[in-house]
Parts: structure tokens; C-alpha cells; sequence
């Protein structure tokens, strides 16, 4: 029996132990924009994907919805590594804006099979982010 | 300075301790086909965006690529959460593959907001894997 048909990865998400604190990254370094939040829980758009940033210790217990249904314990640990997509030509763009940020660049690779690069930097969580053109892969 | 555009989360990273047995369950159960591959690294494609297994323990140092450049230390930790989209449609069809699989359902949550439900499930790891219908947040 085959399997059903999967989209994209449609949420990733940040273990965080200050929200305000990753929320400033996100959003004044990173440009997010917040959507559906609170104190646990905030929710970024980002293209048709989704970036949740979940306080660290904050779903260790089942959550049950109005209707009765229980969401699991969802809480992990990290920091984790993941990669935002950006277009080759806004590299050095994104290089200046974060160094403008004070936030430093861990490292630049240039990758052989599709002759981009990619950005390395620490989020204030120590989660790895890069900045990586979606060619190293082969998506257009 | 406003942020340069980002595109799609492009890489989500899952820590395994087996490699042979998170494949087997990514490809077997999920239905999805490896790409790049070797013994501490597994690159899927799912739609426009890219999951990869790393072996835990294994991305503790730099790397340094051919050309000199350094990829940085990029382990992690777990278990996380993270998401597929599936189509609504598909949710009992994914339902009876993955219990016909073995696989336990953790927990079905039907959201008020979107009239969308999610499936929640375990992978070998403990990661708390998740099909979402892309209209629980708004995305088309």
C-alpha cells in the first residue's frame, strides 16, 4: 500500500527559553511577522510554511482543545539546526543586515554542486540558522 | 533596515540515533524517496522543502567541504515536532496506512479555526510527527 500524498514540511518548530527575547530575533532581525501567539506559542508565516517558536517546558502535557481533543505533549529539546530559504542574489544583503544586527556569521559555504552559498548564524537560542539558496537543492 | 525576503523554511533537520531504522519509516512508512545519502546523513524532498536526517553525534565539529569553507557544528538534540501537509481528504486514508504500518495514532485533533483535523504519531525516535491540512493556517 503506497503512501497518501505529502506537501511541504508544513511547520518546523524552535524550542525557546525567553520568547520576547527569540521574538526579537525573529521578527526585527529576521523580518517575520507574527501571527497566531501567546505566551507559549508564536506563529510566523513564512512563504507556506510555518515557524513556530514553543517555550521550552511549556507542552510537556497533553493540551485539550474546547472540542475535547487532546493535542500531545509536543516539547523537545535543541538546539536544531534549519535552514530558511533566500535567493542567491540577496547573500550579501542578508550578510550586511544581520553584521548590521550585531549578529555574527558563524560561516559562509560556497557549495560545488550548485554553486551557492550559505549562511551560518546562531539564533539567541543557539539553534544553527542558515540562509540557503533553494538551488542547493534543485528547487527552483 | 528592513530584512532582505525570505522564502520557505527550506530544511528541517531530525536527529536519529539509527539511521537504517528512521530510513526505513521515512521511506517505508511515509513514502518518501532518499536523495543525497551516507552514513550520517539522509536529504529528502517534500514538495519545495527538504528534511533531513542527521545521525546524532555526528555534525559535533566543523566540516570542513573541499573548497576549505567550514560547515559548522550542527547537532542537536530531541525529540521535536514538526509537520507535514497532507491534503483533508487524505486524513483516513493516511489513518488506516499508517495503522495497516503499525503505526500508533497518537492523537487525531479536529481545529475549530480552519474545520481542518491533524493526525499525530511517533516516529522511531520519538519525534511527534504531524499531518496537517495546510488551511489550519491559511495557507492554500
Amino acid at each position: 500500500m503506497s503512501a497518501p500524498a505529502i506537501g511541504n514540511i508544513l511547520e518546523t518548530i524552535l524550542y525557546v527559553d525567553d520568547m520576547a527575547r527569540a521574538r526579537a530575533f525573529y521578527e526585527n532581525v529576521m523580518g517575520l511577522e507574527a501571527g497566531i501567539n501567546d505566551q507559549f506559542m508564536t506563529a510566523y508565516r513564512v512563504g507556506n510554511t510555518m515557524l513556530l517558536l514553543f517555550k521550552r517546558g511549556s507542552r510537556l502535557e497533553d493540551q485539550e482543545m474546547p472540542n475535547g481533543d487532546l493535542i500531545p505533549p509536543l516539547d523537545g529539546a535543541g538546539p536544531v539546526h534549519f535552514a530558511f530559504a533566500a535567493a542567491q542574489q540577496d547573500m550579501e544583503a542578508w550578510r550586511a543586515h544581520l553584521e548590521g544586527h550585531g549578529v555574527a556569521i558563524v560561516s559562509t559555504v560556497r557549495w560545488e554542486r550548485s554553486g551557492t552559498s550559505s549562511l551560518y548564524f546562531r539564533d539567541p537560542d543557539g539553534h544553527v540558522v542558515e540562509l540557503a539558496a533553494p538551488g542547493l537543492w534543485g528547487i527552483g
